[in-house]
């Protein structure tokens, strides 16, 4: 049956209509941050309407349409309690959606509905226990079991750009220090890049395209790299021993280099590796995660 | 219903009667290294019986009897895949044990069956996402979700022990290095102490008992203490957000220090501590944890 996903994202909203897992039609708009939430609210409706009616489903034979939002959540309310990015704060956004569409809302926080998307049907389908890391901006990411986002309260945990792996180390924008987003995010990497090696522009496949060149300072950038971001892995497993860590996000692209040097970095790192098998692999599903994740929610 | 725990150890094994929760009968006896598998199997049969018959148990009418063990773990077959500890390998636990007793065993890791206890008729009882975190020896733990144990292969995770709060930090015995056991055992807070308070013959509580006194130097090594604590605390909350982190194994004795430091160091730390509510708590069924939650095993 086609369904509906929704993803509301800090710049703008994307609606896709979905169909075993594949988006069939899909349109966005841009949003802005001067609008109230109602006027917000409006704006989702209306393209959801019009995804509706061009990709020939009837809203109302929807069970329940899902929207993944940014912030922490009140999943059980489909409350947005908190935002920094959308400046909501105990934003109704399931009563409010359902006012318009009429037809139950389930909202998720949207990182964690983009990694349900991957986990069920991108790079995770054929595993269990998927945990999904999300190298861009800052890190991210979620945590799936047996094809549900793992429940906790207010929609959080899986923080891992928020794990320290150095208590001593840089300081992270939360306040904390050593956090992994100071090391392993893309910001993280090019900024690595610019001190090593001297330049002023260039960007997160720039340097792996250095590296793959024979640049000795690219080479540098990239080994310490493979260490940061291996030591969160290597963490996770070892807390979480999820079947599949996922990397996502604009750095994944770079698979080539970045999967087999992770696999030989955390191999023997990881504790009972003798036993223990955890599939490091890379995100396929891009940008269409979060709205297929979307019609996943229950 | 009357139910029999089993706690298999490195040293010995413990059996129990438990009812709602408490223990209304138990036995205990050393385990010999130099057993064979079967010989070992043949004792926790034998004491299993003499407690059923002291406490008034059919063994016959339990459903199942559970197990906790050393080591890894396949629980869907109830064999042990590899324990250091007793030194078994692929030891088929479950069968043995239930050609002996005429029932049905259920077999998981003693750190993960001892935290399901304490989660669900200890500190954790009124929480629904609990996180145990064990300070003795080593740093162990285990990941209770809604009266369950975290299902993951082998029964591995929740090791937060080997989870790294600095990559170039102490060596730990698993071979990485900054692994949180290096740094919050009870055996890392002893090496501090002999360190930094020039002292041959100490223990952890005497080391809180210091501190309590005035001592200067105590003072540093709890303090330090507390930060190393707290990194490994705020990143399992962060990462895994549960609703209470319960500290158990020896030095959870000295909570009257330790907990309000914790709470206060952590607070802040805590990504969305505005909204995140994790509390920190102190276990309370010491040893019986293990056969308490054997019980709870399915």
């Amino acid at each position: 049956m086609k369904k509906i996903g929704i993803d509301l994202g800090g710049t703008g909203i994307k609606v896709g209509a979905v169909l075993s897992g594949r988006i069939i039609y899909k349109k966005s708009r841009l949003t802005d941050l001067s609008w109230s939430f109602e006027e917000t609210v409006d704006k989702i409706a209306t393209l959801t309407k019009e995804v509706a009616d061009q990709a020939g489903i009837d809203i109302a034979k929807n069970k329940s349409i899902g929207i993944g939002s940014p912030g922490l959540i009140d999943t059980a309310k489909g409350e947005v309690l908190y935002s920094n990015n959308i400046k909501w704060k105990n934003a109704p956004l399931a009563d409010s959606l359902k006012k318009r569409l009429g037809v139950d809302i389930k909202v998720h926080n949207d990182a964690k509905v983009a990694s349900l998307g991957e986990a069920v049907y991108g790079a995770g389908k054929n595993y269990k226990n998927v945990v999904l890391l999300t190298l861009g901006t800052g890190v991210g990411g979620g945590i799936i079991r047996d094809g549900k986002i793992e429940e906790t309260q207010a929609s959080a945990g899986a923080l891992f750009g928020h794990m320290s792996i150095d208590y001593n180390g840089r300081l992270c924008t939360c306040g904390r220090r050593g956090c992994l987003e100071a090391y392993a995010s893309a910001t993280a990497l090019v900024l690595d890049a610019k001190a090593v090696m001297k330049v002023d522009n260039i960007n997160g496949k720039d340097v792996f395209d250095a590296y793959t060149a024979g640049d000795k300072s690219a080479k540098v950038v990239i080994s310490n790299y493979i260490k940061y971001l291996g030591e969160g892995i290597v963490n996770i497993i070892n807390v979480y021993c999820p079947d599949a860590v996922v990397l996502g996000g604009g750095l994944s692209g770079s698979k080539e280099i970045l999967i087999p040097e992770l696999i030989k970095y955390c191999h023997n790192k990881v504790f009972g590796a003798h036993i223990i098998k955890t599939e490091i692999l890379v995100a396929h599903l891009g940008n269409d995660a979060g709205i297929i994740g979307a019609t996943l929610l229950e």
